[in-house]
């Protein structure tokens, strides 16, 4: 039973943002997320994670703890239009004794500049491996592209347009350099958000990828047929077949 | 508690037709089998999805849902013999808020062609693979072989005939073109229908597969020796070993 | 509530024989160890399947069900002793509607000859590929060597010999030709057992793995072993490394 | 219900020790975490293991138990300040009828001499890869590098010191000799700690890998993030891609 200190420790913590019975409500889907992605291989080792937003308030899973092992009262909540200071973040609700993810200001760029609902941050090898593939692409414009493969219809056509990707639309998902802090990250996430407008996915050198969505269902849809995707195009890459091809190529339909 | 307006609209939409406590009757069993599928890789993003046909009701999985997480809520029910224009589908219940699966026409092939009880459509990638590895065949008959493998075992001999494929027959898969829109793909599917008679199951080019069977779990267990097969077949290729050997080559037995 | 007619039939069909509170029963545990196999991949699409021997009694799991969804009511039983003819095997307990499993004298060979109390069979691919890429040996002695692996060590020495095998030894499991009716596999799985007495395992040709053990707990351990090193083997030949070394060649230890 | 004998028997074997509802009790977590590796394929077929030090006592899995079946009884526990001779261990508690695993002394010398609190031994197929293809170098010298990949971020930077490794640095795994008696490893493991004094692992030859950490969570962490970078390392060889390159190569970031 909690002391009455710790219960003023939770009010004055806003704990009630964290507490909800409904199994769609963010403090309790982004732990089952994680336990999904764990599944996958995305988040293995504390890597990778996962950021809700719903309206002004902003859920983010912490860093450094076992993604699959998270619980609700494990979650972050800010406030968007209370960030005065990018680079002195506050929070709402801080669980103890964690540390807040470095992927924060990434999550944020996907919500404040594509206005998304969810972001999707994983570790996931084909990912990686996708990356490594395009090395030899100038790394001032790299970039993966694949057209012709059914799954590319689980892709929204682009930032504030309806509809999704047809089978023969080319997929274009930008590459951005890794550094060593991730926060820093931002800074070229946002630059290729410039420069892809329509992308709702960006690859990172050697480390992952970030999706997002209009909502969390669709973030999470197209994390799933990416990953297809990069899974598939390294068997390609195996198997000495192109990633792209001309609709002569592909045939009359 | 449902209001009175409420029960009004589930009775008008003939819920009935998707509440059973029988863990095999269709709107619980497609949810089931749609998790195991997610399981395996075969509807990641949204992609694929089963259908069950109990005599004249035929039970559909919506379009655009997570497979693994779908309800028997989720489910279409429409009758067969309902069907005066394929262009305009009636159904008797629909879920609110979801739309009916692009794949219904080709489930509905399945159903008045083959006389199947269930069909599945999976994305999955060794699928697609197997339709790559095939590109260099002529695509007016282009045809996935195997034989001399186990598994050849798994599948029925054909349309109303008794028993099953042997060790030493060939299994033979049609892989017809894929289309911007799904639902025109039936005409493919059934031109493959009607040239492959015996056939359980039509590959589509860069998308999937299609499965169908007598029973459910005759489907199920298609799909599952289908996949192992084209996943055996893709290593077998990378290993440099044919599909296709003959009975003398395999030796006396 | 079962009327007085199902009752009778339950008695007289010895449906006492599977009914048991107890997780280590084999015909609880059959269908346990069936989910598990599943999982693995060992028996997709129906195939592959699971004995076990108690004494005199021996328990079966039937032909042609989904091994993920078997109950204990879905399994045979049979005394050993009373075993006249092998062709017309008598059951002292059978489930309805279904058929006892084409592996019955192959699981029985295990189980009379080398005293066995579990029996597995799997299809799994990574057996199938060890034995595609033997077919360069003549048929007349094809066998399976590895040595200078820890995971060698989860094998015992052999029949009636006490202990396991070292790293250093060299583990051989014979390849049979398969047939077309998996019965006839019997004499050919007899051979292997009277040529290489002291294996656990027989590889079928283009078809799967006998793995059986002194106890459950045994055959299910050499199965799984087995099983990671022909996974281990496939991906030792893609990468130009030899299955068999010399001690010399593997240093001094 | 226990009789007076069998209570005094587990009074005298220490059975309290074993006993939490606490899930985070070694004897409940050390089952919990061997029933996740067993589903990443770390310890099939009984090998691998698991061991957790809280103060002066260690929790030790058993020998030769299929691990994702162990139960709290089967843990061993042990007195680090009571073991006056090494080669004769006294267990304060010992599990009936099951063997000490031959880990043992691995497990102590990472309690030892880096004052770990849980130690990770798994036989993974990407560890065994990756020291097969390190056979190449002298074996007096072995050692796998990588660098330049975000998940090497999961390890610490080493004894005693704080903080992580970061993107650019070089992360360094020796490689010892196998030995055909698990616990004559202990030797050359301390050998590669004292050369190696900031590891947090090290891979075994033909066998799999031992990993450690100042926490549970951060070996369970160091364990993932280490098998991933195995698994990418093999298929980064595959591709053809060097497992480590300078900065330069890699650009400003």
């Amino acid at each position: 039973m909690a002391s009455t200190t710790d219960s003023a420790q939770a009010t004055e913590n806003n704990d009630h943002l964290i507490k909800s019975t409904d199994s769609k409500h963010p403090a309790n889907l982004i732990p089952a997320l994680c336990r999904k992605f764990w599944g996958l291989g995305w988040v293995s080792g504390t890597g990778g994670g996962a950021s809700i937003r719903e309206n002004d308030l902003v859920y983010l899973a912490p860093s450094g703890v076992s993604k699959e092992l998270m619980e609700p009262e494990n979650i972050y909540v800010l406030s968007m239009s209370k960030q005065e200071d990018p680079k002195k973040r506050v929070y709402l609700r801080s669980p103890l004794n964690l540390k807040p993810s470095q992927c924060t200001p990434l999550f944020m760029a996907a919500f404040t500049r594509r206005n998304a609902s969810c972001c999707i941050h994983t570790h996931s090898q084909w990912a990686v491996l996708i990356t490594l593939l395009l090395e030899n692409q100038p790394s001032s414009n790299r970039v993966f592209e694949i057209n012709n493969i059914e799954q590319i219809k689980g892709f929204g056509k682009g930032f504030q347009k309806q509809g999704n990707l047809g089978y023969h639309d080319t997929l274009r998902i930008p590459v951005i350099e890794n550094t060593p802090h991730e926060e820093d990250l931002a800074e070229y996430l946002e630059e290729a958000m410039d420069k892809y407008p329509d992308t709702y996915a960006v690859l990172v050198r050697r480390h992952g990828v970030y999706v997002w969505g209009d909502t969390v269902d669709k973030a999470k849809a197209q994390a799933e047929s990416l990953d297809y995707l990069f899974q598939l195009a390294v068997e390609m890459h195996k198997l000495g077949l192109p990633w792209v091809s001309s609709i002569a190529q592909i045939g009359p339909s």
